[in-house]
Parts: C-alpha cells; structure tokens; sequence
C-alpha cells in the first residue's frame, strides 16, 4: 500500500498561498464549533524520522487557537510501573480541546512489539474513546527511504543541527524497508472507521501543510456534523430493570445473612490477618505488583469500617484509599473511565476504591444518569480494562458488602440517633432504598457480567460487621497469596 | 461464574398461571412492532445436553405469530467446502423477523475450538449484525452435572426414548466440568453489550420459560426504544469526499495510460493465458480452494469484455459470474454482505464478481444511498469478511479497470452511434461520469484501506482492451500460482 503513494506530489507556491489561508481559517472555525459541541478531538502524528512531524505539526497549530490545544510529545520509554496504556489515557483531552501527539500509542508497535496484546489494547482505547464520541483523527507522514537519507545527511553536514542525527537514526535508516512492513500491518490492523489512517506525502512542506489541514478540517467537519445530528435526540435511558422478581437472579438473596463471629475470635483472626496483610505489602512492593480492592454496597454495609481494617496495620506509604463520589466537572468533561486510570495504583502499590467504575452500572444506570447503550457497553469495557490492569500483573479484588433491608433500616436509624453518626446519613440514602430491589437486580447482573477469575467478585454477608471484616482480610490474603504464588 | 448461578429456582404453578400469558401477550405485541420498525432479532438457544433446548424454544414459540419468526437446527458438522461463517450468516434473518437457533455458531467453541481465530469471527459476525440494528439475545440454558445426570437416566429408562441418549451424551456427562470450563469462557468472551448473555436456572420449566420469556422481551423493548429514538433522526449523509484536487492522493492519475499491446502480441498471449488458466482451474479444484476475482471500474472500462477472455476457456461446470447491481428487495432486507456470503463460490470454484460488495464505498458513499458511519464502517467490515476467506484459503484478487476521461467519452460516442451497442448505454451513465472526480477519489481511499497482502487491488490501465485482458490475466495466474504454490 505504501508504495502505491506518490511521494513527487507537490503544490506550487501560488497554490499555496491561495490555499492555505481560507484552510486556517476554516479550521478555526471548525475548532470553535467543535468546541461549542463539546467534541474531544485527538490528532495523531506518526511517521518516519525525518519526515517533517515538528515542523507539520507546528504549520497545523498556527491555524488553532491556543488556548483550545495541548501537545503531548510521546516518548518511546515506557513506565515500568504501570499499565501501558495508562499513561496514553491520561492524555486524552476533554470535552471541547484538541490533544495533538508527536508520537503516541502507535511507539509500542512501532517499536517492536506487534504482538496480538498491544493491538487489542490500542484498538480497545479507541473504540472506547470513539464510542464516548471522541474524533480521533491519525496521520502517518510519508517520505521514501532516499529522501530520508537526504535528509539525515543534511542534518549531519549543518553544525547546528548534525547532534540531532543519532547512530540509532541510521540505523533504522538502514531497516527501512523492514519497518515499512510493520507500518503497513499496523495501519491496515487499525485502519477503523471509527480512527481512520490518513497517508500524507511528505516529502514538500506546502503539500503536506495542506493535506493535513484539509484532513484534519474533513473529520473535524463529519464529527461536527454527527453531533449536530444527534443535539436533538433524548437518548433512550432505560435502565433495562424490572425483570419479575420471580425469575430474577437470587444470588443475593441466598447469601446466608445469619452469618456471625463473636468478639473474642474477632480480636483474634483480625491480629493474625493484619500481620499477615503487612507481610503481603512487602511482597507485593518487592514483586513491584499493585494491588486493587474494590468495595461496593448497599448503603450502610460496613465499606468504611472494612476498608479502616484492611489499612490500619499497613505501611501508609505503600498504599491509598479512593473514595469515589459522582465525578466533578473535570472529570465528567472526560471519558467516564479516565479518573480510575489516572489512581490506579503504581507497582507494588496498594489501592482501595470506596466505591468504584461500577458506579457506572449501578447508580448511573439506574438514575438514568447515563444512557442506556453506555451502561451496556460499560460491562465490555470495564472487562477490558481490568483484563489489561491484570495482563500487567495487578492482583484484583472486588467485594459487594450486603446487608438485609431490615439490618440497613436498624442502621440508619442509629446513625439519625446518634448525633456523632448524623452527618453519615442523607435524604439521598433513604431515596436509596426505596430502590432496594433495583439495585439487587443491578448488582447481580454486573457480577455474571464482570466476575472473571482475575478479577472475581467476592459477596461479603455483612450483618455482622465482625465476620464481613474477617471475611474481606482473609479473601484479600488468599487472593494475593495465589496470585503472588506465596 | 456458573457456580454462582441457584439452580433451584422455582416458580408456583400458581405464579406460572398468572404470569405467562400476560408475557405472552406482550411478546406478541413486542414482534409486532420490531416488525413495525424493521427490526431483525436473532434469538440463540444454548445450553447443557439435557437442560430442555427443544421444549422451552416450544414455549417461547407459542407467544409469536408464527409468520413472523424462522427456526434454524445448527448442526455440529461444518461445510469444508466453504468459510465458517457463511452457513450463519446465511440463516440471519430478515428485516422484521425472528430468527430462532437451536445451538448455533457457539457451536465452534463447544466443539472444542477456542481459538483466537474462532473468536474473532464471531466476534465479527455478531458485532457486524448489531451494527447494522440487529438485536441478538443469547440464552445459555444451566443445568447441575446432578440434574443432567438424572435426565439422561429417564430418558434412557423410558423405552420411547432410549434411542435419543448416545455414548457421546455420555462422555459429555463424564466432562461436565471441563466443558463447563470452556463455557464460562466463551461467555466471559462475548458476553457484550450488544449480544449479552443470559443464563437461564434451567431445572424447573415454568421457571424457565418464564424467564426467557422476560429477557427476551426485555431486549426486544430495548431494541424498540433505541429504534424509536433513531426514527425521526435523518443520518448524516456525508459522502467525505471534497478534498481539494491539490492534495488528494493520485495513484490513477499516475497510471500510464499510453500502455497498450499489438493485435499479434494479444493473440499469442491470451491464447497461452487461457490454457494456463485452465489448469489452474483443475488445481483449483484438486485443492478445493476458492479463487475469487473482483471487477471495479469506470463505466465502458471494459470489465464485460475482461470477464469473457478470463471464462472462455474454463469448464463451465466450475465458476460463475455474478453480476452485481442495486440490491433487490429481499437483499435490502438483509446485511449489506449477506448476499455477498451467499454468491461466495464454493472450495475448488471461481466466482468473478462484476462490480461487488465495493460498490457501498463507491456508488452508495457517493449517492447518500447510505449513512457516513455505515461507509466509514464498510472498510473494516469488508477486510474481515476477505481476512476470513483468505483464512479459510480463498485466493482473492481485485481489479480496478481503468480509462481516462477522453475514452470514456469516445466509448459512449461509440455506444450510442452503434444500434447494437445502444442498450449499453443510459442516462446515469452520464450522470456518473459528472462524477468521475468523486469517483476517482473514493476508489482511491478503496484502495488504500482495502488493499491487503492477502486479497490486493491491481490496478490496469484500460485504454487499451488488449492490454487490459491480458493483464488480467496475468495477474490473475500470478496470484493462483503464488498462493497456491503451484
């Protein structure tokens, strides 16, 4: 395919010059209104070493207003203590900004690994992104094997510039045409509807200016013009509840709630645990794997006092807690899944999420706070992100507190009595429970649909605080101790 | 996963009498206004030997008006004559209808293929289908090792039914836990939003019975409320062509269109280009691979008289030409590739396409006669469906035929002069070639996103006939002679 490209295109400076003024201008213009839209545009830069990328990305950004772009400059080292895709994650740009990357995901195929992994984990970012109604627009600038070592001897004969041409430039000059062949698989591997390649002949600069311009301006105008299309629409949110009770799952319902530990062995099994837990750190800090503990409940299930036993006895440098509430502007003004990215414990970090991505399935789907194919879809990707997360060696853990309707009534009373507890509970809490059985519904279907041996949940009978704290540390250790093979 | 699911469900016969005839009224209601909107709805039956497939389909049955919904048994054995796929999305139903599998393409998983490769073409084939509005509902029936046990023991008592239980149901039994390993994963797998999984606590049958019929009436009323919502929206018609003539990509524009061959040079080739082909056709047939060869082009660009010279000297008895034009329609009714599986020749055939499934990022991009999402989408979906056939050990070879402006222009001259030619041309053969620069540029985007190693675009400068024909047919006998090692 890269050699059906004619690399002698060029423009006259005429041409040019008649052209590329009104193409800035329309760009402008389209950046505004992507903007008004609240439309995330991500415009990639890939292509040869000497192709042009700083130079080409620079004639683009004349033509935007700056306040409304970021440029990430990608560089190949990865970060060993994370998840590779995190830190691509991270960069995506909000609701209404463009993000222009020198280099970007594409460094990991790029760089050697083709392997099945890395292509399902880029593809899952963007389908991800692109179905959150980011425009993701991919350049790949093009110039022949010749004028690069053009160019790389022209660097080298100027002084100023000739510390820029590096061994590992010739290098790869030298495998050119081995790498022109990764290059074609990776563009016709993810060369999707939703993320379109674009080859851009790049061996004349006003040709090349102009083509990315106008490619640019077409996917920002088709983005432009779907969302308009869709302004209007009241998207369908249908939480999809409301099965019979007869025939819904009972897995909550058949939980032995009577489940109980007495004070005596409590104090115990907690003292044992607890060291042990701490021994696990310090494995989990050696073997630099994060660890992941979800909690999510009714509430008034006992997360909190859980979560306090889990930490209390363990090296406060190693290990955070991640209350999640509803997401702020920032937040919500990015992909729905970019905070839990972004706190994602490091390496031999340990992270324990008050609540979590599920909120996504749970409360968010059946306020109707999003729609319905968004809860739907969340179930996928929430799979596909744990998968990765484990793929890197993170042990997962995810624990569902339940307490009876009878056992949460007797709390919450409590906490309206006793004036130190008041502030626990809300109006919202018991506009919560009216929807008792929604959630039940809710929950059991995101455990058939997200329980996965690397990242199971554990139903925790929580009635009795002692044994739901006791059952937690003790799942907590046998998970790590497996995962770990301690 | 499985091993949470209470398989000691039960519903009242008092409950079951109140409950099931007011959901089957509501499953009728809801068919018939899925046939209303259009809506093809696919509805899977898996499950454990033993757990009721025949008896609880039986059931949902009795709910649908009968003119309305299509049964299909899916056997075990494969076609080796043919891809995986194709028998599948054969039985894919139409516009409006039910299509109703007992077992299904999940059979390849439970046959006990867990290959990527299989996972990937159902992955393809489902998601396609969504796509394009389908609404799949997967129900996996559930059934302990116990219950199956016990099942086979009264059928295998009862004299009426012994014959049903085979040795193989047997085995089966005896690796109830391994296979109940394989189908936790399948699920875990493709359990996705848009074809979910449900299972089904398949012990007693009044339980479910009413459950399936609840989850399938949920989801068809899912499919309904997103269909309603989209009804009144006109989808965006962008044809994404306009880039300015500067800097579009200009691979026809450097063909060398002076190419041409002698009246001498022409004979003494075709003659030895078509008994070559014809013993290519033989080890065709030997192999038992497909070779599937793709006409685009121009109008007048010769294509007819390209396909004559390829076939003259075949047996009849081992191709076809498929002609393609504007779907009828039974085949609008259907998945724009549907009856593209459907022509697809079988193993030791060929199958000469004039014009093909390109024609949705040719004529229908260009006429709005589709939506920009479904032409953007084309491209992928179109190199999956090739990928799976060249898989399957198609050889695939794609020509676009070539004329400049000039020889168009001559040839219709030509056409509408000569009183046998006349028929061959049409008012919208003038229409289209006002449209040749938008053409030209979609067949150039064609090339570069559908042009693979393994089904590649050749392209043939078509001014000159006799050149044309015998490029074909060299390429043509290049390409066998290559894949099928000969």
């Amino acid at each position: 395919m890269l050699e059906k490209v004619d690399l002698d295109r060029k423009l006259s400076k005429e041409v040019f010059k008649s052209t590329w003024p009104n193409l800035m201008d329309e760009l402008g213009m389209a950046q505004r209104k992507a903007k008004e839209l609240g439309i995330p545009v991500m415009i990639v830069f890939e292509g040869w070493d000497g192709a042009g990328k700083g130079t080409l990305m620079n004639e683009l950004i004349q033509a935007l207003d700056p306040r409304g772009f970021e440029v990430h400059n990608v560089k190949s080292d990865h970060e060993p203590l994370w998840p590779p895709m995190r830190r691509f994650f991270q960069i995506t740009p909000p609701k209404g900004k463009i993000g222009i990357y020198n280099r970007s995901w594409y460094r990991r195929i790029l760089d050697g690994d083709e392997s099945d992994k890395v292509l399902e984990e880029i593809t899952s970012f963007e389908s991800q992104l692109a179905q959150a109604g980011y425009c993701i627009i991919k350049l790949f600038l093009h110039i022949s094997k010749k004028e690069q070592r053009k160019r790389l001897k022209a660097l080298e004969e100027n002084p100023a510039t000739a510390w820029r041409v590096t061994k590992e430039d010739w290098d790869n000059h030298k495998r050119y045409d081995k790498i022109a062949q990764t290059v074609e698989r990776m563009i016709h591997q993810t060369d999707k509807g939703y993320a379109p390649w674009t080859i851009v002949e790049s061996h004349q600069k006003e040709y090349a200016t102009v083509k990315i311009g106008q490619s640019v301006l077409e996917q920002i105008s088709s983005a432009i013009k779907r969302a308009e299309a869709e302004k209007d629409i009241s998207p369908a949110r249908f939480s999809g509840l409301g099965l019979r009770k007869d025939t819904r799952t009972s897995i909550l319902r058949n939980l032995n709630m009577g489940l109980s530990l007495s004070e005596d062995a409590y104090r115990k099994e907690l003292k044992s645990c607890q060291s042990r837990l701490r021994e696990i750190q310090y494995h989990l800090y050696k073997l630099r794997k994060p660890l992941v503990i979800v909690f999510e409940g009714m509430d008034a299930a006992g997360k909190g006092g859980c979560i306090k036993r889990l930490t209390q006895n363990l090296d406060p440098r190693g290990y955070q807690v991640v209350p999640t509430a509803a997401p702020n502007d920032w937040e919500r003004a990015h992909h729905y899944l970019w905070r839990f990215w972004n706190s994602f414990p490091k390496g031999g970090h340990i992270g324990v999420y008050d609540r979590s991505w599920y909120g996504r399935v749970l409360v968010e789907r059946i306020e109707g706070f999003c729609t319905e194919p968004e809860w739907r879809r969340a179930f996928g990707e929430i799979n596909e992100m744990e998968d990765q997360w484990a793929d890197f060696g993170a042990v997962i853990i995810k624990f569902w507190l339940h307490i009876t309707q009878e056992e949460q009534l007797r709390r919450f009373k409590e906490r309206q009595e006793n004036p130190l507890k008041q502030w626990k509970i809300t109006e919202e809490d018991w506009r919560n429970r009216d929807k008792w059985d929604l959630y039940e519904e809710a929950a059991e279907e995101m455990f058939m649909r997200t329980s996965t041996p690397n990242a199971p949940w554990v139903l925790v009978e929580g009635n009795c605080k002692r044994f739901a704290r006791i059952k937690v540390l003790k799942e907590v250790i046998k998970m790590a101790e497996a995962k770990l093979k301690l």
